[in-house]
């Protein structure tokens, strides 16, 4: 008789965006007339850069023509680039990051989800507190999370660590040993970032009690603070610690043409195993490979004319994370994020329940957010909005929102 | 302290693939005069389509237009190729498939992989011997497998169902209970299938012992015999006992391009839990769509014109079967599969241990095989031969073994 993964079973119900997209389609429907403004889902909307689809066309082209047909690729990724990466993103910055420890993916949620594969049941895992849901469901899924307590709204063996106004958004050591740290900064959902220092202070944690710190890095394009690491691995010590992830998705415009990577450096051992083997030997028998087309786009970000091209299009959505930020503090709110990236996370007025507010905004503002409690208990009393939008729309949602608080 | 999935430490060190690459360098850097030609690496080498790469560039010119651009798609893939796979590869043959029993993915290695996160850890698995190394290698990673016993060349945990001349490669139903069931028809490695009545005995098996079959039909294309079954949906039944995996890598050419789909229907139920929805769960969670782009060039198969085209690209491979069975059959050697399917696979003569009559082709026929042996122990003694390389190509390749065998 086969079996389940009884862990599926402990998972709440509603993912946090089916619900934000739930609620927004029963408006809709009830209300036809209005034109709702999303800044809810951490979408792109400008479309991919010439460079990228010139480079994508030719990559067509070479896959029509025998001459230049490519079948199965290295599950690594190719070297073009595997080198493209390693010379722009890490060498520029003086990071001794090798191609050997890149690792091409069709996006970074599927490597935050899969990297657990090789790490035990038994770890501890720590996470901060609101969260990107992919860390925690993952996890809980792999059996490491224990049980779903709804009262509290926290799994019983995850460790959380609150990032909150009160700490300046940077998380305190834990009290108790935990041995896998997810860290994002850029933060998602809070906008906010850890400096260098402030990072020092977990890579030196992690290499004393030999912890792993997975640190998702998707958002780095939109740091402008030079004391910001764009990589963990600008850090001292990090690359016997620390496993990186990266991604188009925010960076280029790729969330639907799909394409990231991770870093897993060699000095990175556990157990007396090197995780970059483990992790080669995971993506080699689970994985075959990125589409070669989508990796010729990706590679085409690294030219001189992508990165112009692909900067236009962060200026455009920091120029709206902007005028969010200015608006919402306007309106009397208190702000955070929205510098080094395309968060803004802002407190709700009166300490007003995070979906209370949601259903405000959305019902008389006619624009749509993400509520803080939907990414973790110290969410709650927050809101997140995204400067993915058109600038149009998003000056005017800002000042229908400026409208209805100062009312 | 991080600690590392021990299972990993389990695994024999070389890959199959690997191993037949490094013999195939060695021998070529020792001996640049000659031309080796392979028929080992199951990887096609016919280019995409002309509607392929018409609809491939066409879905990259409007993610290069605000006004068409696509951000993140639905994780199981679009409605146009779900519409698309439901009529064309099942509903005309009968078989009621739904949209939403449908997964797009980006291949079916990663899905034949990451089915194993929905089911417990103690399921027994049943893999074919010999068989596609994946089925074997996830499973370990996952703990299924128990030890590897090298002088066996066997997991100590796993049950292998050997598949070989002697019992006309239809393997006996398991004498021990068997929760997951791994089946590959048209084969992996060996070229033969499974009729529509040799199914039915696996999943009334399955059905009675509330077992699950997973189904590789990466082949499929190659059937022409009319008892064989395309799908397993053909055979009464399997809805309630199957997950089938379907690739476009040797219908379309698409194994550098990738795409490929799961079918979890909705009546598969087990421990009273619904697999569709937790596939459904897994792909949402750990994985963000396959690329837009790649989802159009995979929908243009199911047009008139890609279907023809991708047929004429299937007879010219069947062409090489062809090409490659008789020559063999007429080399004196005993010779299987190469019908309804790319692979063909042989008897070693006399008896020859199939690493030595790999060595053999290449060193005095200059021919690159895959040996049997590197497939499971039911496999030595048997080397499998590829049709996917050029036909002048694969006629010479032919000649001189019949050449060297007839000496």
């Amino acid at each position: 008789m086969a079996t389940i993964n009884s862990n599926y079973q402990k998972l709440p119900g509603s993912y946090l965006f089916s619900e934000v997209a739930r609620r927004i389609s029963v408006y809709a429907q009830a209300h036809p007339e209005r034109k709702i403004i999303k800044l809810s889902i951490g979408d792109v909307t400008r479309p991919l850069v010439p460079a990228v689809t010139d480079a994508l066309h030719a990559a067509v082209d070479e896959m029509g023509r025998a001459e230049t047909f490519r079948g199965y690729g290295p599950e690594q990724g190719y070297a073009f680039l595997r080198e493209a990466i390693v010379a722009y993103d890490f060498q520029r910055r003086g990071v001794n990051i090798q191609p050997d420890e890149v690792f091409i993916s069709d996006g970074a949620k599927s490597d935050c989800g899969n990297i657990g594969d090789i790490f035990g049941a038994d770890n501890k895992v720590a996470v901060c507190d609101p969260v990107y849901p992919v860390y925690v469901d993952t996890n809980a899924m792999a059996g490491r999370a224990g049980d779903y307590d709804a009262q509290a709204e926290k799994w019983t063996n995850l460790y959380y660590m609150p990032t909150v106004a009160e700490n300046g958004f940077a998380p305190a050591l834990p009290t108790e040993p935990v041995d896998l740290i997810y860290i994002c900064s850029p933060n998602n959902p809070t906008g906010t970032v850890l400096t260098k220092d402030q990072l020092k202070v977990w890579v030196d944690y992690a290499n004393a009690n030999d912890a792993v710190i997975l640190f998702d890095a998707a958002y780095e394009a939109f740091i402008e603070e030079d004391n910001v690491p764009h990589s963990i691995f600008e850090v001292e010590g990090a690359e016997t610690c620390a496993i990186e992830f990266r991604s188009f998705s925010k960076t280029a415009g790729f969330t639907g043409t799909r394409c990231g990577y991770t870093v897993v450096p060699k000095a990175l051992v556990r157990d007396g195993v090197s995780l970059n083997g483990m992790w080669n030997r995971r993506q080699s028998t689970k994985f075959n490979g990125t589409s070669y087309i989508i990796q010729r786009g990706a590679a085409a970000v690294y030219t001189e004319e992508g990165q112009r091209q692909i900067m236009e299009n962060i200026a455009f959505y920091k120029q709206n994370a902007k005028v969010i930020y200015d608006g919402l503090q306007k309106a009397g709110l208190e702000v955070y994020g929205g510098k080094n990236s395309p968060y803004v996370w802002a407190k709700t007025p009166d300490g007003m329940p995070s979906w209370d507010f949601f259903d405000k905004l959305l019902e008389e503002a006619n624009v749509a957010t993400t509520p803080g409690a939907g990414f973790g208990p110290s969410g709650e009393g927050y809101i997140r909005f995204t400067a993915f939008g058109e600038a149009e729309a998003t000056v005017e949602a800002v000042e229908r929102i400026v409208a209805l608080l100062n009312k």
